[in-house]
């Protein structure tokens, strides 16, 4: 069994990681790390998991982890991971980071977004950014995930085929991204309590979003070439689930179709577990809800000349504690899907 | 007081004209029908109006409301208003339909879309597109109104100060529109089901609803010339409100900043009365809740040199019974905001 | 007009105090303060008071307050009214407060259920508990109110005609309340929380609920004699509204029926302008929201031999912001209903 | 591995068999009957399959059922399994009957509260009522299981304790029972209406609901006498759960407190896998939400001499589909739990 460690594992992502990796056949979870709740039962603070575990939460303590487990989760906010994952990997476990620290290669950039102090250029270029659909054969050798964050991942593998066949102009493209509301976490805050987001709808950080450099390093690595896009995040009165709407012109010179992007959405991701291409439907956040699949369908809008691809998932799953599960696999080399299997509820 | 019907009172739609003219100082409401409703009281129908009114809802007898309403509110589904308004409009009254039958004025396009036979060429002439922003004087003279669509009116306002001063290229023009459930109206339908909407959030009909040749008539006649856009409508799990964001790139040479775009929204809307340009918020769907306001906030993503408008409305009421009341109002020459001067609840 | 000021307008009871009585006729307000956002326009705090006012909040002035206003609303947690409202009220203002500190007139009750020092005997004197239905002879000549909570107002409209005319076993009481979010107030709290509360229904302080002896207090002043029930709060994912479900036994030897009962309530709230008995509907939570109405109905389970009587109010409104304005308009001699008659939206 | 049928796997009931027989370690799902989406696969009507199953949803044809199967369950709207039933039991198969036809011993109890025919006295004789904590022995040897209702289930084994022991007086017991929107099926139907149920809360069919007689029926059966109780179901804003609050006196004479109740409680449910007796919380709804676990806490209202039990389930796992694999388990002789050792999301 591999012995697994969370820390910070009484937010929403570190709960997610909890139900998983309590269902991985292969994982033994041994140590749950929370500064706010120290010393208290996981299954009193999410009694859902009452009869399934007896796991007391502990404050951190690096060294601790190392000699307990094989592989560390770090679900802190970001700014916090890099002395933690310093250590961790220097003992020569592995680590998947959750946060933003280590998902920018360009310090510069980071700096910008961010306005804090980059991780070191020394860890961070053993960092692989953990998209296994792009960077599978990298993961496998890496100690250090830098685990993509929601929206990239739900934006990333929309555009990727697309991308990469060159089919598209690189300056067209524009991502009008939704999600839930537990994508901003479980600290509390006007901006998610209850009656300020119900029965309302809004966009935020207009052209301002830190995922921005995010996916346009990923999509300008796999273009060569630097690609600045337009993206913008929405609240939806929910609790999971991300639907990003993208939007591109055909490159010039480039004659398209519907039955041509179908085919090449279907054939670039025809061997991935967890991206699923539809065919007549469109995606819907309820469908791969609780489950680590990513949904995409793409649109020729042939009266406008413009390509629209939908790409729905769970931004607790995909978009953070199931991809970051696929990572471990990945490294440790078990079957990827292990203890991600996962059946959504229909409703 | 203004006599005052409703034909198909008892769909959201037409709850809504009930509660605004009930409201009205200068309305009286003498007729409201309903084919599944005949014979019962609408506040046995609709109990949010039990000590309000005692109406009772009537079969549709175009004769008898023509000889007690001044005004008539048609709230049918589409291809339902000709016949009527054609009678209605003969025998000297104001007519404001509030389905889609008058809004396009080239047949063709309308066939093309509602796979229906058009209005006949006549009478579609005497219609007036009623959003009084772009169209009032032809509305002060109008007997018959095509009310806009909802998608139409919150896009159509977002846009209108750019194409009208040439500022963007017209072909880029992309609408991310998002809309609660009670816009697909009071029919039973699985696609309204609770559990099927609740939690959940899904494009439809994309590159393919019926409001788009609306939006593009409209700003086609704005630029003069021929437009061609994308319109992609979602469906948030929320019953009110409909938010737009929408994008659009500078025009070739155009100089584009935020202070100039701010300035140039600011100067179109500044007369309107129900029109909000926000300065350092971003609209959400709750703050016009109810009301008749259509709240608007315009960003230059210097980054990717893109315009990006975000435009909120309430669906049942800018966007369908209290912009037919505007018309009304200045159909009949009484201060547009009769009737309309509502405050929303926060919450 | 009348010279009005809130003191704490930026939580929820805050806002909707503002919402009402800026389309009170006969009201003007003048004053708002709030300690976080001092300096803020309202406008900013609450979008959706764009275009309707300009007020800016300012922080406490006891003195400044007594100066400009005729009538002092104030909504502070509970502790914080006493000192105020005595400033307030040897200045010859009229008090509403609605907080707690003056609902419970047994000093040592109040004292045992908030664990705090209640007001001073002579202050406490004064206040006359503020349900019209009950007391509105006492309130005409008050200075200072004590507005009920949003529960003991539902709670209280629902069983008083019973234990007026004793028709029940006063020991067999019980209320199961169920409220919206938004009760809990504007203070971030993980209790609040979207994600917490969203899709999940509990019941919470259950047998152990502040409320409880501000509608044993009231009851028992009805009943002549002492009072104990049972009263349970729950939480329901929504933002505004209270349904409360009460059961009671016949007293004995009471032959009771259905068309008894409903004559019965039909009869005590037949002049009354905000209770709405109804007659072969249940009452639901959104068909009264937005207004200051109480919708009644009760049910005789002759099986179990029982009385059911449900009872919907909007929270913040009839359970706070507007009966406090029907206190106001009572203290001040105008019309009872005066800013208060409200349509409520279907949906 | 056991071969499984289900008819009617369309609605929820069925979708969430599917789910969970899908899961199941020792069950073949080999057929799945649709009378509306006959030829279509069940990863089309539910694409939260897709990937996991290609099952296409065939007529009803109970011959080749009874074929092909060796349990079979039947997710019909009550009426329509009788004659179903009685084919697969005479062919020797096990069947678990998810509607009404079976649940009700006394056929003329049925016909008051169905006004229909009840089902034979000879099958209904075998029929065993499929709550596993109450009647296991009997479940072991039958080959037709009336599987609760969802309310029944939340209800009786909230009350068993208290009912077997005598300890409280058996006229007094009131059941407030809240449901998810999820309980009333996927038929359309304007009480279902998305945007005629959210941010709403209501009673309904007071007094009347057909889940009375069968809570009745089970407690009566306990506690070997006849009862009579009330039960008042409401609907709540949300997709799925029940939490049922009740309420009963102690019996006369008897000396309760909150230790004794805590520790009947904890011991009369000690060896149950499905039952969780909470110590210091109340339930939520969500804690248990897509598992079969029923959630308890039970507290003694000292000052008004009552007791208060909380229950939650999920209405479609513990409430239908879950107990319905909980009943099959068991008459095959299998691990209870196999299938159903679901760890529930926190959100």
């Amino acid at each position: 069994m591999i012995k697994v460690g969370i820390v910070g594992a009484t937010g929403y992502t570190g709960a997610e990681l909890v139900r998983l990796l309590l269902g991985h056949p292969q994982a033994e979870l041994v140590a749950v790390t929370s500064r706010s709740y120290q010393g208290q039962k996981l299954s009193s603070i999410f009694p859902n998991f009452l009869g399934v575990t007896d796991l007391v939460c502990t404050g951190l303590d690096p060294a601790e982890l190392a000699r307990e487990c094989d592989v560390v989760f770090v679900a802190l906010p970001h700014g916090h991971s890099v002395a933690l994952a310093e250590i961790l990997v220097a003992a020569g476990k592995k680590v998947v980071d959750l946060g933003a620290d280590f998902r920018l290669q360009d310090r510069e950039i980071y700096g910008q977004w961010y306005q804090e102090e980059p991780a070191a250029a020394e860890l961070l270029s053993q960092a692989v950014y953990g998209l296994p659909e792009l960077h599978r054969e990298k993961i496998r050798e890496a100690n250090l995930i830098a685990n993509p964050g929601c929206y990239p991942t739900s934006s990333i593998l929309a555009l990727a085929p697309l991308v990469k066949e060159k089919l598209i102009d690189l300056s067209s493209m524009i991502i009008d991204a939704k999600s839930g509301v537990s994508g901003a976490g479980r600290s509390v805050a006007l901006g998610s309590h209850y009656a300020e987001v119900n029965e309302s709808f809004k966009a935020y950080k207009v052209a301002n979003h830190r995922h921005t450099p995010e996916i346009e390093q990923e999509l300008s690595g796999l273009a060569g070439q630097d690609i600045r896009l337009s993206f913008t995040p929405h609240l939806v009165p929910m609790t999971r689930g991300i639907l990003a709407t993208i939007y591109a012109n055909p490159a010039s010179g480039e004659e398209l179709s519907q039955a041509r992007l179908t085919e090449l959405y279907a054939s670039f991701y025809r061997e991935e577990k967890f991206v699923q291409v539809l065919d007549g439907q469109f995606p819907q956040t309820n469908w791969v809800a609780g489950t680590n699949n990513c949904q995409l369908a793409v649109t020729f809008d042939r009266r406008a000349n413009r390509i629209i691809i939908l790409s729905a998932i769970d931004n607790l799953v995909k978009g953070a504690a199931g991809q970051a599960i696929q990572n471990m696999n990945i490294m440790l080399g078990i079957a990827e899907d292990e203890g991600l299997q996962l059946i959504s509820r229909y409703l």
